[in-house]
């Protein structure tokens, strides 16, 4: 065990939903046995956490909350039972904090889908803080010497896309659609795509959001702004219709074209978690082209291993702001506003 | 080749859409070099049949037509470049008649996703005829001795739900749900998941549906007009939700409902072609739980041999009425009318 | 907690390999923050008892050791990190007792390859005690009602063969051939192949073997000490081959047999772990027919909870025989001579 | 139909196993219903070619033979019953010619395992001719504007070891290893697991070996001339084995080798063809660590439409020394001598 752990530490919590972010001395939690406690250097600022803030989702928050679910930093402390860890090592906090280990979701490694499902910056106090604690089991192992500032945001965006472009069961070579492909979950996108040797196909709108597309992997850009019919043009250029989509945009209209232009045996993954929204699906069209419909949410503790393996090695990388904690309560208001381009990350030491 | 081949045959042949259904008399067809002729001896009759006869699906059908895609008979001769078969042996009339077999699709066994595919009874003369011709790589292989009047629903029905009960995608001791358990296409789905090992939940409605279910092998029934939450019912009886759904019954809410009550990472089928219809799926239910909503076409030509496998073995069984081809019309008026219960099969001698 | 925990209890212990098998007491061991405090009521007797007892196998064990891994018994206390238990449950001790949660195995479910495997009456005290530790994680949750003394076997042999039969990647009415079929293994794979839908083809030798095969649910049998040829009567028998073969028997000549008599694109399965013996395979035969063979381990914690289900459903029954734990010597006696029919299940409480 | 084609043309034949190779006006075949006319251009030369001059493997060859199956060249004619085909078109021919399309291995796309499998320069007059017969369902689809010359190894070589990739089913990230890396089908291995997304670790023997593995783009190199442990060094460089290993090289000791170095879960890939060579696991190794040993043989169409794909898209190159037809017996000689290096393609023109 470390000794230099302090009694109190800097974070932003909040006591109702929607109220005030407050940047303040608060308690250093006490691991419990099976957990980690992470001196949190970094951490992703991600739209999941406004809905935590609002309380807009079909879940209750934990209240009063310190958010945040993609930090990045080190083990300082452990609890009695934990395995495979020691003081020192690099660890992520992400969405899934920790499960029961019992249900048959767990049993299957399917964990986020546990209904008891632990969840950081919503159930369970995350990484808009210095010190937090993590389920040693559900923790993001970090290679030591990884670059904790550029990986935060691969905890949670980037295991999200890897694992809903897992779900899409592609096999190399294959066309995958990325619809709303150069924000900042799609710019994940085209390059994990890419890595894996598919063929990307991006739709978004804007010559700059083009030239970012070419410049990431991407080999066929459609610009919603500029095309007719866009089932016909992503059919025409995929030779018969994307093999696999990825809808990152959450639109309800965009949702339903994917089901369209996908190819027949294909797979459309819903990934994104607009409140309210509805995936339209015409059923003969669908029956007679045999197409796939699924549902991806954040990833296992493999997934997590992977999109972080991708990363490391260089093949994908995460365009970052880089701004103090204390500043959190303005990053939410752009967030709000739209006027964030690419992730923010949070360092926890100002 | 068989020598007792006549010229002309009775059939039964409409010249436009919802025009007469014509039993008379009408050429026997030659085979192309590809090409099984078959003595059909009895054909089902199936719910697609008044599609093509009323021409309301997105597909346009041959005119004239011959309807019928449900044919049992004899081999009386070939084309030349036939291999595999001969004259005598019995063989199957299936809705899937003849593909490209160039396409990627049929490059992967899923020949009824061909964009080219040749459909029995609808762009291609079907079975409600004597004489009928078929592609001899797609026509079903009925083993010798086969009860052929008996058989005759298996080649669309019987395949078609199998078909769906295998893209769900479980294993055995899984709970397999049936939306509309009790009539035609889902007696055969009852009877089919038992006999892969799966647990049997239906919906249906009142209680001669109840008792047929439990007569075929279901374990748990919910009679829909008594049931005041079925979604609850179901995840409580199958202690989660249904690890698959079979969507025989074709009403959208039935639809939507299948995918609140079907269990995490499970799959709802989609099999009927309700002209129209749409599946409606909450997007943030369907990412959360990672379900998959898939469609499922007619069964490729593993799919109809194991189909028959199961039927000639004796662990399915097809309740039908034989009446003579020159009733068809009648048979179509109360098809209309809802009348039919089980599976009428007519016989091309009368 | 529970308070009526003794200090002390009855086991049989050894303090070196082949060294005597001593019942005595012994010291009540103490559960981990992550592990239960199991009362054993009742334990099968597995070879791989006798293999830990001699220490033959390339694993080193504990030592002393209590031996047994196949107890079924009820939780009585547990520690602080425990989750999803509580006392009173009943709990089952299975072969593999914890494993690392932090490896790539551990991952993804494949908890039984963690080059950290913890494994009962190996290198973990096990189920030839009254109370014995397991981590809650991996331990059984044997349902409420079920009856311990029978469902003991299941823990091991049970889910062995279950997960076996997995492996081979079977759909229902493919032929599955079980070598070695009326054993105590073998009896119960016939039951789970047929429970799962499969075809079950056996060999194994004598007319009593057969008798109990067909009794079991097998459909054909091969007696080895009356074939001449069992690879053409096994492809005669499935048309082709078995689609997947379990290698219960564990002959070298018995399962190089099964790599010629298994389908083209079939799996045949390696289960038992006869020490030293190598499965040989001609290369162009392999290659030609695309065949697989594969190595299966102990089932993870879906596989046990499954293959329990399927008892407690009445669908698999052992065949057992209890005697004394104070028996134990005399009942590895018996199993080194062959004596043993069915399996033994010792009684703890005497 | 076109007009230009001849009566007769020039080939190499031989009348007996180990006889002449005859090169010298021999009769334009003429295609059966199903079959289309290729002017071959382009033929590949294999080591299989020698087997079927030797007749040293397990299936007899048609006597007299024209060998040859890579033969690359462009549509001049065709059967009656031909779907999907154009004279014009280009056109490979593969070793599997064409097969019976009625076994259950041709209803799910095994056609390479079909019984009745016809192959190309074994039992069907192969591509060492200017004119050769194939099944149009069975024709590899060559897009238009394609390097003849260049793609004439893929439709073997290439095919065959992109299906045995395949059969590892990796995950892009995963470690594929390469035994016997930088030889004919190793080098194209190495580029098709690239593009693939693997990771490529090859063993071969030499610094040039080594060089051209680096090359074609691998990632860590064994050679085997110095390597002192190359279970151990795999698993190092691997962390823990690879997830899927490849043997190209046809020794028994290296392919005993490869089922101690690959992962737990893993699988190691049988596809050369040695005669009378035997694959040896150890049991318990292989049932504890859960590997898998695949025979993978030729691809299937689709396979081979995706591995022409890889080519066409610039993502494999094969290196390739021209000749005429006219020297195929001196390139024979060669190849028994093992002087050659990368591919040998033979001119039909000369």
């Amino acid at each position: 065990m470390s000794t230099e752990i302090p009694k109190t530490q800097k974070g932003v919590i909040f006591y109702e939903n929607n109220g005030p972010l407050e940047y303040k001395d608060i308690p250093v939690p006490t691991p419990l046995p099976n957990e980690l406690l992470i001196h949190v250097l970094y951490s992703g600022v991600c739209h999941t956490d406004l809905h935590a803030w609002h309380g807009d989702w079909p879940l209750p928050v934990k209240l009063p909350l310190v958010g945040g679910h993609e930090g990045a930093g080190v083990v300082v402390g452990m609890g009695s039972s934990v395995k495979g860890w020691k003081v020192g090592d690099y660890a992520g906090i992400k969405w899934l904090n920790g499960s029961c280990m019992s249900c048959e979701e767990c049993e299957l490694s399917n964990e986020s889908n546990c209904p008891e499902a632990d969840l950081s910056g919503y159930t369970h106090d995350g990484s808009f803080q210095q010190y937090a604690t993590a389920d040693a089991v559900q923790a993001a192992k970090i290679p030591a010497g990884a670059d904790l500032k550029n990986i935060a945001p691969i905890l949670c965006a980037g295991v999200t896309v890897y694992k809903a472009i897992k779900s899409a069961n592609l096999k190399a070579g294959d066309w995958l659609a990325i619809s709303g492909a150069c924000g900042g979950l799609g710019s994940l996108a085209i390059q994990y795509g890419k890595a894996m040797g598919f063929r990307i196909l991006g739709i978004d709108g804007g010559a700059e959001k083009e030239e970012l597309f070419k410049k990431l992997g991407g080999e066929y850009f459609i610009d919603f702004t500029q095309c007719k019919d866009i089932i016909a043009e992503v059919k025409k250029a995929t030779n018969g219709g994307a093999h696999g989509v990825i809808n990152v945009s959450v639109s309800e209209a965009a949702i339903e074209a994917s089901t369209n232009y996908v190819r027949s045996n294909g797979t459309v993954v819903l990934v994104g978690l607009p409140a309210g929204a509805v995936c339209k699906s015409n059923v003969f069209n669908q029956v007679v082209k045999s197409t796939k419909i699924v549902g991806s949410y954040v990833g296992n503790r493999a997934d997590t291993r992977e999109a972080i393996d991708f990363f490391v090695r260089g093949l994908v990388k995460s365009p970052i702001k880089v701004v103090g904690l204390s500043q959190l309560a303005s990053v939410f208001d752009d967030m709000q506003a739209g006027k964030i381009v690419g992730r923010v990350v949070v360092d926890t030491s100002c």
